[in-house]
């Protein structure tokens, strides 16, 4: 299943509940946060036992932040490849390899 | 450009950085959260005026959520499409429509 | 130093820079967020060697939530103990000693 | 009611049910972050309308960094304006008066 089948598959969900009201870019974003907790949550205290709640919770995060890109007219995989472009020059291979410091660190 | 290939060139990215070693499904969690808190900084106080930042912002939330679903062997398409069908039974669209409300309340 | 003490002098800082029409719960609230992730951030990847920004980042938090406790007239001590007399009866001693699960799996 | 009680009552509540096992300055700051969505998911579709739900997760988010704040023997006021005096320099009156600009835009 691709990305093109499945943004179809969430804007019909959206229409035929009339919920693009509510989509505003802001209530998305917020959204986004609300259920990127909800998936932290699974690890509150330590490694969840119910992988499936982990990846519902993970599913609604990524659920918002398609409905996100799509209102931008984005493809999810061209962001994540235009953003990668950055990521390397901040940090590159012989600098950052085997560090978990951030950019600034290196 | 699909799921498939993005997935490839972000494993490859994490790899030439030996970075799995950071990336236990907690720590993709917590990043997560954190990703998604920038996209919501965009918004703190109101609509940004800055579009670019907004996507940078987004792709990093994607990148820790594919990330998160390739640890579990997960298509990101299949994960948000059986999600969904789950939410179409907690919100029918004959209550569910125009409305804002969490599924307990309809 | 009490909480009147620190509240008195938030809102002076608040009001020396007019910032309080940026300050509807909403933004006070998607603040709090912010801010929690950014103390995260702090923890992203493990401990962190650094205690001063994990005080500084969790001072943020703190600061937004007085600020909204404040916008709804209450004290942050009061709401804490109001709060505390629910969750005893959500957690009693005897089922939630020496557990981390939530109420409804004790 | 002051910091110095309400700290005691925690203090307490967490003793009773032997959960300092559990609470790590790690665990605390994604239990912060998961309160503070829970507080934000009441503003996710506009303003609530109930406060309690607002005040109930209010309180878990301060409940969580008061915990945090004790773990490194601080007191919530005493790090809230310490961190003013930073944010003061950072944000000048003259440079900052009605404007929701971060530091390095004024």
């Amino acid at each position: 299943m691709e990305f093109g089948e499945i943004i179809k598959e969430l804007r019909e969900f959206v229409a035929e509940r009339e919920w693009q009201q509510f989509h505003s870019p802001e209530n998305l974003a917020k959204s986004i946060s609300i259920e990127a907790a909800e998936l932290l949550e699974q690890f509150q205290w330590g490694e969840p036992d119910d992988e499936t709640n982990v990846n519902d919770e993970l599913a609604d995060v990524l659920t918002y932040c398609l409905l996100l890109a799509d209102h931008y007219g984005l493809a999810p995989a061209e962001l994540i490849h235009n953003k990668l472009s950055k990521t390397r020059i901040k940090y590159p291979v012989e600098k950052a390899r085997g560090r978990s410091d951030k950019y600034d660190r290196l």
